[in-house]
Formats: structure tokens, C-alpha cells, sequence
């Protein structure tokens, strides 16, 4: 059994893929509250108003960080997706967080993003640009089986 | 019960001998993946071909890594076997890393090997020639019986 | 003492501004390397050319992470600067590392960054603008003196 | 400052090439015991005879690991170099238990040995060909000059 | 799923309404034995009365770590609830202990032990007032609802 | 749950009584070998004869220690009963290498060891008399109920 | 040599009596900042005011907890005085926080605090009522010697 | 630069042996104390008497513990010494303490416990019979140079 955290871009349907795609393998998978607008407002909205635009970010990272941390301490493998937008710089502090705990990390992103993340990459097991292929590595690692 | 990460020698069927032996017993058995070709070639067929063979055993090597980690890391026992031939580093790596993380090691070598391996045995709680001892060993650490 | 690894953007001088700010003070303070051309090209001029942009990437990365880890490891303090320009995912990561490490976290950058990096300062025990609040920080923190 | 210990191959003079070469650098060298005389029969040679090889072999190698352990616990970077002749189990092993233990490791060997050694290469930082390289690359973790 | 470990004030029925408002959540809790007399004197009831009333306690107390330890360690989530009354200096040091381990702590107290509570609270993941929220951020965390 | 391994004096029923006495409890109980001929041979019969009396004994530790090490990394609890024979030794290492891995420890002996034990004792939760004080902490670890 | 951290009460000169009474020993001593108005407003007279208490509060913890952090991961020994007055859970929280590291806690209070202490207590290598106490143990500690 | 500690049997002159005949080499020695009469009494001769003699001995068991402590885990090597008398339980724990630790033991005994030191044995990296023979193994360690 593998236990994967799907860490990242939250604007695509990649973590659809990447569970549809591994129907069948035994493997569990977590990840972050994947509705934007939850997640930017959980804090605020159990915890109370705040008038200041930071502490109102700052509650909900924080309850957010509940669920990550939970997470990432039980998976075997993070896959952390950077998408075409924003910054994304909590995917990086996830792949971060995740190589120190010494979880097996894959990293999901397009080939105009391999300079910027070559420290990222760099401490990944695996470096893929399409979901189908973190499939395909899940169905490896677990049964041994390879594609086509 | 007892998780066992069977590690090293691809090309006998000790692992078969080991698991069929200790049918009966409460034992989760783990491996690498015992396909030659695929070990190899995993990493380019599902992450992209590399005309630099560095690069294509690297890839391969990275992905088995996922499935290793996560064997090694879920073990109580982990068991190495060196055969008669190849450099088996992976398997003396295997061995390192199992004993810096604190798992019961098991070593499963000919006399042969005797002086090659000796620091490798120093980090072992058990030095066998022939699976039928590992069977042994995993039945008598579970249930107290010993053989005959 | 206090050992400080200044982390993150690599084109402004607010690493000097640190350091020169808290001359008097019992810090030693590590970077990684700020030439971004060395920091770029390490891997290639030291271990061997590569056709191949990702790998000469990847190996300057390698390279460059043995420089990130002993730094992170040994330090008591990690700040992390994130300036105006580039996607800095380096900098989130070393974030998310040093974080869980159990490092006390520093984070440094303007207001126009606060909801990108709600998660990185959720996991910072301090949210600095300017160099100066870092000295000041550091000063306060080693003994006990406020500004002004 | 830096600590390296360098483990492997003990029959030819790499380690006094990058000791050498290394010279002005702020650098702890650590290494096993090189006479490889010496380091076969300490075990007996102090703790008393043993008739059997098997344990003449074992005493020696307990011994020896006392020295193993301090050295690679206290080092930063393990370099880890594998020679033209043997079954060097022990060097690979070293890597594996460096490994396991979060270091960063430098693994040095000729071509000729890249398959063989893919998996020890695929959990090292760098892989080197020559001992001036890794002198190269411990310059420039410490001081970010490249060479030439 | 989530494990929480209740900690802290026992004169209130704060647990019961964080149980049975959870009811439906994937989430085992656990929490110190709530019946004061028989946590007062469970050391002497078991092992044997003492004449000196810091014994009495010390045995009561040491007995009772074998199940708070326990109940922290197995937790992801430790909530820590001060009341109006008594020192609750037990309270605090398992909010210690839980930051300690990395465990994330929810602290649940009123408005007017803020001040007093600074260095708790900023220790912790989230600050509530009532349990109700407490429940609202268990939901959350697990399932992405937000209240309402 | 409560995972609970009892070292320590194979020579009377006190291992049933604690088990007997715990019936109806949620515990998981395991235990060194008590057969002590098999016990001190187990190394030998499987892994062959030692002419050497050390070495027969040292092949049946290491053997045992598969064992000991699996059942005290996996406990909450570890209790380690000293008899009136013997040097028991044994028992007093599990103590000290339960204790150094933070476990829980009830030590089981009679008053005239108090003070040869009182380090021993010293690192426990726990110093009871006899097995029912033992069942009477695990109910009242787990249920909360005193006894009487 | 010792490394010793004092923790709590910050109205007495309880930290003086020990250093001095301390002259002579090889111990280096830390503490929080004891400046109580400079200790509750360092987060906003560096970082900014904030017109929330909460927040107020909160920066100026958070800040803090770098140097307390520090101070108890570098010690070998934490004492905790808990005084007459206010809730100080900060010096509970601190002796948790000691505790699940695995250090020597030393706590030192009135006889008047013993059953409000007693979880504290249990957590903890010695318990003393004056500061001189705590100094003749770090002497003892450090050279055998006992009063008198 | 070796750290080791020296622990075990105090009737016999051993570590001045040791210590003596490591002169020249670069080791610190840390032992416990070594008075009798003062490592039975600090507890209560700091702390205040006990009429109980269980707590008598406890209150000083405990205080030695933090000298204990201290002294395993700065220490690379842990040399354990049973003598002729006594049941030395405190040896064997700290033996196992040790293990748990992960440091290299040494332990240091005549044939006739032999048997019954298997299981202290089986943990340690070397076992020895005389003072003489751990230094050998230490300079050995430290420099290479075996005896005569």
C-alpha cells in the first residue's frame, strides 16, 4: 500500500487524472483543500474577522497547515505540481518540507519551468511533465509493471 | 506480525524459497522489483528516453529508489542476499542504509564471500547460507519454535 | 552565538546589509552562493559538460545543495528573502526545509508578496520588510535590546 | 568549516590527492584505517585469537567500526571512491548508511563502473571521475570559486 | 482520518461537546482520565499509600503520564483547553510537550487569558474561544466544509 | 490500544498472570522467548554449531535481539520484571534501551531490589510489586477505573 | 562542561543567585529575555504596531520563541522556577517543551505549589524549593562534590 | 577527537587504567561519580531527607541521572564495566541506554559472566577483559596503530 499527498496547483483537474488514472493500485491519496476560495477564508470564517488582510491570510495558512502537515507526515511519495500561473511558492515550500522528512518526492511541471525549479527538481525521485506519467510510476513502484 | 524488505540478488530464486517457507507465518514480504529489463529501462519508459546512458540508468535508478525507500523504511527485518556474481553495490548500499536506520539485518552469502563482506556482517544480526536459515530464523523470532 | 543561513534573492545587497548591521554581534552568518553565474554553471565546469539543459542544470543543483544543506543544518536561524523579480521557488523551498528541520524561520519581503506567501510566513516566526528588522531581530534576540 | 570523510578504495593515493589539493581549505579529513594489514587483524590483535577465520574477520571488522561511525556521524560530506579491483561491499555500504543518515555524498569512480554503480550514484550529490574534482567541489562549497 | 488527543480542563464538558459535535468525522480522541479523584489517586490506589502527600502525587502523576504520553504521541492534533480556574500548569506542559513532537496544537481558551497565553497561542496552529469551533475546524480539516 | 512488551525473568507465570489479569482490555501483549533452551541455542541450531561457547551464545543474542528489538520499538509500554536469580542483565539493558527510546516503563520487582535497582527504577513510570499492580495500571491506563 | 537554560519567573533575582553561586563551574547560562515591558512589545517595536492586543501579543511571542528555542535545544539541563504569583504557563510550557527533547528538567518552586505542579514534576530530574539547591546540584553534577 | 564515556563497576581502580594509559591521545573521559557514599546521598543531602529509604535512594538516582545523561549522549563511545560483586543493573542499563542511542560499546568483563552478559554483549562493538585492551582499542581508533 502507498500512502501519496498530491501537493500544488489547485486550478487544474491533475489530481483527477492522477487518481482516476491509478484505479485499482492500493494506494490512498491526500491533499490540501482544493477550493480556493475555503481555503483562502477557513481561518476567518471559524475563527473570526480580521480587519487586517494579513492576520485574515495568516489565520487560514494556519488552519490549512493542520491538513498539510497531517498530510505530508503520512505519505510515502509527495507529488508537488507547479502549474502555468502565480507564484506558487507553497508547492515549493511543500517539496521542501517534504525532502527533509525524507519522503520520496515527484515533481509534476512543464519543461519551461525546469531552470527555475532545478533546486527543486533536484531533490525529487522523479520528474514528470504529465500527470499519466506519475500514474505510470505509481503502477511501477507497486506492481512492477511498466507501460505499454 | 513482521514486515521482511527482501534485498539484493535478482537471479536465483531465493526470494520464492524464503516466501514459500514461511507460508503460515504473519509476514508481509517486500522487494524490489525483480525484472532485469524493467529495473533498468524504467526511468525512460515512463519519464523519456536519454541518449546518455548515465542518464537513463540514473532515471531508472531514482524511480526503483521510490519503491526501496518505502520497502526499507517499512521493515522490521531486512534480509540481503549476495550471489555469485556482478558487483551487487546495490545490495551492500541496501544493507548500509537498513543499518543506519536501525533494522534487524539478515546477510545471505556462500563462505565464500566470508572476508569481502565482513564489515557488512559486523552490521547484521544474522549470517546465513541458505534461505531455508532465513526461514528458519523469521519462524523462531515469531513463534519461539526452532527447526526439528 | 547564533548561527544565521541567509536564504533567497541573489541581486540586491541585503545579505550585506545584514551582516554590516549586526557587526558587534555573536553571529556567524552562511549564504549559498551568490554568483549566479558560478551558482548556474558549477555542476558543468567542475563534473563535465552536458548537451542537455536539464542536466546541467541538475548537476549545478546537486552540486549546490551540498553548500544549501550544511548551511541549513547547522544554522539556528534561516532567513528567507523573497525580492520582486523570478519565480524564487529555491527560496519557498528552503523555507518549507528549514521549517521542518524545526529552524526558527525568517521571512523577508514587501507587502505586495503577503498572500502568495501566506503559507511560507505561517510557518515563520517572524515577518520582516527591510534588512534592518532582521539586525534588529537578531540584536533583540541575542540581547535583549529593543531599537531606539 | 567542513568535515569529509573519505571511504572506499584504500590501494591507491586518492585520499592524499584530495587532502593535498585541499590545502588552505577550512576542511576536517576522517578516514578508515588505511593499512589494510592493520585494519584485518585489529580485532585479534587486541581482543585475543580466534581459530575460526569467520570471527577473526568479525572482531576486526566490530573494531573497525567504532572509527566508521564517528566519521561519517561527524562528517558533512562522506566521499565515497570505488577502485578498479575487489568487491569494495564495504564502500557501497558506507554510502548506504551516509545515506540513510541525511549526508551529502560525493561518489568517485571511473566509467567503467556506472551501471554497477547507479543506485549508489542515484543517492549521491555528485559523481565524480577524478580526485582533483572533488577537491574542486569541496572548493567551491566552501568559497563559490570554480576552477581555472 | 485524524486522531486528537483532548487535553487539559476536566470541570467543564467541553470533550463532550467536541465528541458528539464531531459525530459523522473520521477522528479518534482520546484525552487523560477526567474523573479527578481517581487521577489524584490512582498511584497509591495501585502501588501503595504514602504518609507524604508529594509522593502521593508524584505516584499518581507518573501513572498518569503513561497514558497522556501515550494519548500525545498517537495524536496528529492536540487540543489544549484552558478554563477560568486553578493553575492548569498540566495543561501548558502538554502544550509543550505537543509543540515539542510537532504535533499540531489547537489552544481553546476565553478572551481574558490572552495575554497570559501569548507564548502558547503562538505555538499553536489555531486559537479558539468555544468548542464549536473546534469541531468546525476538525470538519474542515478533513473534509474542506466550511461552517454554514 | 495499548501495545505492552514484557521483559525481563522467564523462570515463574508472571506473564500469564498480567495477561490473564488483562483479559477484556485492548492491549497487545509480546515477549522475549521464554523457553530458555531454545532461547540459548536458537543461534546455533539454525545458523550452525560454534565450538567456541562465546560464540554459540553470541549467534543466540543476536538471534533473540530480532525479537527484543521488534517487540520494544513497537510498545507503549514496556514492563521489565527482575526475579529473585540470576543476574538478569538482560532485563536491565531492555530497561535502559526502553527508556532511551522514550517508552513508557513499569519496572516489576520485589522490595529487596530497590536499591540494587534504583536507577533502574529511577527511569520508570511505575515500580510495582506484583503482576495485578501491573494489570491495575494497563485498566486504569486504558479505562480510567481503579481497582476495588 | 554544562549548558543550562533558566526558565520562568522573571521578578526575582533567582537567576543571579544561581549564576553566582555557580562561580567557578564550567557552565554557560541562557535565559529569556528578562526585561518584562521589552519582552511583551519586541514583535511590534521591530516588526510594527498592531492595533489588535491579540496580534500585539502574538509577534512579541513569536519573536521570543526564537531565543527561547534556542536556548532550551542547546542545553543540557532546563530549570523552571514557577513564583508566587500569575499564571506563568509560559514556564510550563517551556518544561513540556524540555521534556519531549529529552532534557534534564529541574524545577524549582514553593512547597505550596507541589500539587498544582505535580504532572511538572513528574516530568523532571530534581525539584527544589531554593536556588542554592539548584546550584549544589549542577555542582554536584559537574564534580561529585556535596554541600558541606 | 573521541568522547567516551566510562561506565560501570567503581570498586576497581579501571578508569584510572584507562585514563592512564590513553595519555597522548586526544580523548575526553567522562565517568559518573564515583563516591559511593556521595552518589547514594546527593539526593537527599541537596533536597532534603527522605525517612523512606525507596525515596531516599530515588531522589538520588535521579540527580545522578542527569550526570548520566550528559555524559552517554556526548560520548562517541561507551565503555561498560561489570566487576565481581553486586547485581551492576545500572551498568546493563546504561548499556542498553546506549544501544538505544546508537554509540559504539565497548563492554569490559572477565569469562566467568560471559553467559550472562550474551544479550549486553551481542550489542556492543567490542568486548574486552582488561583496562588495557580497551585502550588498545581506542588508540587503535584514534591513530591506527596496533599494540607492539
Amino acid at each position: 500500500m502507498l500512502n501519496v499527498y498530491l501537493s500544488g496547483e489547485i486550478h487544474t483537474d491533475w489530481r483527477e487524472q492522477i487518481i482516476d488514472g491509478a484505479q485499482g493500485l492500493d494506494i490512498t491519496f491526500n491533499s490540501p483543500v482544493t477550493d480556493h476560495a475555503a481555503s483562502d477564508d477557513c481561518g476567518v470564517a471559524i475563527l473570526g474577522e480580521e480587519p487586517n488582510k494579513y492576520w485574515h491570510d495568516h489565520k487560514g495558512a494556519m488552519v490549512n497547515a493542520i491538513r498539510t502537515r497531517k498530510g505530508i507526515s503520512d505519505a510515502d511519495v509527495v507529488v508537488v505540481r507547479f502549474g502555468d500561473k502565480y507564484k506558487q511558492w507553497n508547492a515549493a515550500f511543500d517539496a521542501g518540507y517534504a525532502a527533509a522528512l525524507g519522503k520520496s518526492v515527484i515533481v509534476l511541471h512543464g519543461p519551461e519551468h525546469q531552470h527555475a525549479l532545478k533546486e527543486v527538481d533536484a531533490a525529487a525521485l522523479a520528474v514528470a511533465e504529465k500527470p499519466e506519467q506519475v500514474v505510470e510510476i505509481l503502477r511501477y513502484v507497486l506492481t512492477g509493471a511498466l507501460p505499454g
